[in-house]
């Protein structure tokens, strides 16, 4: 990790970062606006077209004024706000230990860093000297906040974020006539499946359905660095991504990176799945470093603790790894408290048995002990001490479907319907909740999967890994997913956890997260749009007219992947002139089925009619007039 | 073009091409079958794994005893079958003039031919002398036959080919109950929407799809090098690939290898939608070298011959148009009779008129001239021209939606309205009918579109691009668009038309239609899976089988591109060793939740206890005993 690399950071070309004001001097919301050229028209008059505003999860490091150092992480955006509340204390936190980076004693973890030169920055320096949580008696979940009809600052953030003053664009939808449809605000209707979208999004729509349940915002009071973001059946379909090195593979450094490069292209959580060595500081270095809410699974920390054997894991051990992890800042925890004894048996004749690591750990523990989970059984503890932080619940579904064979098992449903108990039950603690899914399921069962969350786990936000619609493609698997992804957005699940290409088999470099996020930026997006989301198609509708009117740069920059756009279109023309060219490689220079619409439009717009009019009125007597302009307008000459 | 690039096709490890027998000796059904490495048990016991078969696009080039040359093109296997029903006749062909190749004269061919050394081999050689239509008085199409109750070869050879025998693995269907699904032969019962999927495909439930327009088997009289495939609702969903040079880049070369290349990947049929230069002798190289139907777009050749003048189109140049293509032996054709006068000013108000090549030239023709498509006018006599030769319609979009705005609006559904009187037509000349369809369509108005093609088109096969379900990720469109192929194959479309990752931005490459074919592969396959196609499971079930008894060797076999899934592995554990070993890069060599499984699958087989019994009849008695065995089954040591 040197400085160097903070500034090697490309941004997006033709985007500005901008803020959006709130309420307060310190409440910004950043969000970057794509500026557009002007769009000439046939008759030579230019018009402007208005910037295009889309919703930036990379945090300072998207911002070309910031000059941060990942040495130093992130300004402390959110703290001001945490500390005003009088409901957070400083204390003396726990003593972190050469075991919490798996090693035996303070001299392994020494000789550790001395044999390994290339990874000198083991420990990050600049770490806060002591952390916070609730003052007895308190409770500084944003639930709790919610529940008393508090508009947090937070709440405020996420509506303008979420909105981004878009809606003001959104005069009409589109109507089931042949109305116009060539205008910049024109949606069509979603369908939502019972979801209850409103036109706006407001800071009191964010607080009333932070209180009912029906949406969380991770953000752990020592996670100050996050930009607060909302996840909900109500909201925009947000995407997690997935880093962290393991036994076999990559590097404190590499992971941060992933992590800056996740965020660049969209991610709107990250979960830290490190295995093995450095765990501790390898989750420090992101934290500090991370403008997004950090997820992470406390059990796989445990089991390194007990040297990989589940049968000596104890609540003892994952209750201090909890409490780590809480003072680090993290900012949502998967806890695979619904895997009870009694389902793990239902799995021995599935085709691929148990596939989760979270859910495999605790089957383990509860064959070995013959005991029921250790975490279902110390659920109110835990729920105290998520409290105490605001750490939000992911609870974990640890008897997911690893195959088409084994989607919408008994084993599964059993998880699901515990997973709704737990949900209840943590309410009652205020410690916000959503709820974990499948998996790999074909695609006409996947409305089940999202039927049965929303009734069993009373609308809390359901977050899916996929689902992958079918089996037979490793190396595809973003595709497979992203499938089941979309549709199941669109049936409202709140977040999708991202698959990258090499689901399966091996670990993603950083072109598999590029196409693994953009691919779950897609299944979002459609999900928005099918969901009829306000504003959703704005951007659709800006790319489309961009495409239409031949403005190349701008069609590549409203792409969710700018870089990828443009350097395809040079693969075939590469030249410059290509850029402003009416024609494109498709169809060369001498024919464009745009261009001919463009004569139908003029000749439409000439003939003063409507379109649905237009043969009544007499177009034939104009039809040699045509001719003898239209002919002209775009046919080159070739022999 | 070289011999040397035909023995270079890489063909699939540890596949072999086996031969299914119909009931004459020359029909023989390719398929390749994949063979899997033994299972050993953890008890040590070893037990076979079947081979897998699976369906085979690629023809003679798939098969490594098959040493053809691209110079002299395939053998005419089908030539027997359509010769011995004796109602074609061998007749002096139209002569081949330099216009079909887009050059003034004689003298400007074989100038250019001089000035381009590099493409020497412009004309294909070994074509056939004479070619062939039907008799006076005689339909030689497969719906005549179909209608007369003859089960033609071609229909024994698709039923042999769409059954490949899986029938009689496939046992039961998944009961809802906790029952066994670590079979191979289990499989979800599907949601088909009304589609009438049998148990098995018999060659006579292909002859009556067929009969009743419900599927169509596209195969010319002149393209006996084809091997017969059917696209139907209640067949396997099949995917087409286009090809074609256009004006400003790629070659003839190029696109023979682009050919066999998609066909090797999965690509059931082909379109070549060539522009500019050499259109005939690139299609008459594709024709002679494919074993999948192939597909174009007349009116783009007969463009060509006007100079790319739309308004200088007449019926004249496109019927002779029509007789060339039918004589070299193109299996179907798209054409946009049904972009009518009355549509076209419809298109004005959208965001991005119209964007089908073919239907912007009927507009442009139509407003020149001011008279109705010529298309549609003289469709009476375009049927006599396909009927002769059982070319089957792809009756074109030519409205389709180039934006999520314009998705379902009065120019795409007046246009599907006349694809379906049309239909109607054309199975009165016996002619075989299939509808494409969009284009971009948001996720929740794709339904309807089925729906209404189903319904208005009186069942015929619908064929549609993607749709693609976003406007936002140019550069991904393979994906955006795979969303909704995936959806609208569940719904009932029988073939799906792949888009590649260039998609609005540049020609395909190589690597882009690899990633264009398996994306379709993987949305086709999760529409059959989701159908309920018999036996469509099986290959799911056979990898996730594999990946759980970490067969990693088999798991790449069978996956849709071995290739990309073996490459991907190597990255992470380049070993020979790690394809063996029971872990991977995920979780590294000490925990393997896969792992874990086998202990429950084994801990519950030793019980000899039903899985939802387990509890009950004391689990926790052996509790103790399975602690002491199981810890040490999978967890090395780390310290």
């Amino acid at each position: 990790m040197t400085s160097k690399q903070a500034i090697e950071h490309t941004l997006f070309e033709q985007s500005h970062r901008i803020y959006l004001k709130g309420s307060r001097p310190d409440l910004l919301v950043p969000v970057r606006e794509i500026q557009l050229a002007d769009t000439t028209k046939s008759d030579g008059t230019v018009e402007a077209n208005d910037p295009v505003r889309v919703y930036d999860t990379s945090g300072p490091w998207g911002d070309p004024d910031f000059h941060g150092d990942p040495l130093r992480g992130l300004p402390r955006m959110r703290e001001a706000w945490i500390r005003e509340r009088g409901d957070v204390e400083e204390y003396d936190g726990r003593e972190v230990k050469p075991q919490d980076d798996g090693y035996l004693t303070e001299v392994h973890r020494a000789g550790a860093r001395i044999r390994n030169n290339s990874r000198k920055l083991i420990e990050f320096e600049n770490k806060p000297a002591r952390p916070l949580r609730a003052k007895s008696g308190k409770c500084v979940t944003q639930l709790h906040y919610a529940r008393e009809g508090i508009i947090t600052p937070e709440m405020e953030f996420i509506a303008i974020r979420e909105n981004m003053k878009l809606q003001a664009a959104k005069e009409a939808l589109i109507p089931s006539s042949n109305a116009d449809r060539n205008s910049l605000s024109i949606q069509h209707p979603g369908q939502s499946f019972g979801a209850s979208i409103p036109e706006e999004i407001t800071p009191e729509f964010v607080r009333s359905e932070v209180a009912r349940g029906r949406a969380i915002i991770p953000c752990n009071v020592n996670h100050p660095e996050v930009e607060p973001m909302i996840i909900g059946r109500n909201f925009l379909v947000k995407i997690n991504t997935n880093i962290g090195n393991s036994a076999v593979a990559s590097s404190i450094e590499e992971e941060v990176e992933k992590m800056r490069w996740s965020t660049k292209w969209g991610g709107d959580t990250l979960m830290d799945l490190s295995t093995g060595k450095n765990i501790h500081q390898t989750r420090e270095w992101i934290l500090r470093n991370c403008p997004v809410p950090v997820g992470t699974v406390p059990i796989y920390q445990a089991l390194e603790k007990v040297n990989g054997k589940a049968e000596d894991l104890s609540w003892e051990i994952f209750r201090d790894t909890l409490i780590e992890q809480a003072e680090q800042g993290v900012d949502y925890f998967t806890i695979h408290a619904a895997v009870l004894l009694r389902y793990v048996p239902m799995t021995a004749k599935r085709m691929t048995g148990i596939v989760s690591r979270g859910g495999s750990i605790m089957a383990k523990w509860c064959l070995s002990h013959h005991k029921e989970n250790f975490l279902y059984t110390h659920w109110d503890e835990i729920c105290e001490i998520m409290a105490a932080y605001d750490i939000s619940f992911s609870i974990g579904d640890g008897l997911r479907p690893g195959s088409i064979a084994d989607a919408n098992d008994e084993a599964q449903f059993g998880e699901l319907e515990t997973q709704g108990e737990l949900t209840e039950r943590a309410w009652k603690y205020r410690v916000q909740v959503m709820n974990e899914g499948p998996g790999h399921v074909p695609m006409h069962m996947i409305q089940e999967n999202m039927e049965k969350q929303i009734e069993w786990c009373h609308e809390a936000p359901f977050y899916t890994l996929g689902p992958l619609t079918t089996d037979v493609a490793p190396g595809y698997d973003h595709i497979t997913s992203g499938i089941g992804a979309a549709m199941i957005g669109w049936y409202g699940c709140a977040m999708l956890c991202y698959v990258t290409p090499k689901e399966h088999l091996g670990l993603p470099n950083k072109d598999d997260v590029r196409d693994g996020v953009i691919t779950y930026k897609i299944a979002a997006h459609a999900a928005d749009l099918a969901k009829g989301h306000p504003a959703a198609q704005y951007r659709d509708n800006a790319l489309s007219k961009a495409r239409f009117e031949f403005r190349w740069n701008d069609q590549f920059n409203l792409s969710l992947d700018p870089e990828k756009a443009r350097s395809f279109h040079d693969e075939t023309l590469p030249a410059d002139s290509a850029k402003t060219a009416h024609f494109c490689s498709m169809c060369g220079p001498n024919f464009c089925s745009m261009k001919i619409t463009e004569d139908v439009r003029q000749y439409a717009a000439e003939q003063g009619i409507t379109a649905d009019a237009a043969l009544e009125v007499g177009m034939m007597e104009k039809s040699a007039e045509f001719k003898e302009r239209g002919s002209e307008v775009y046919v080159g000459g070739e022999s």
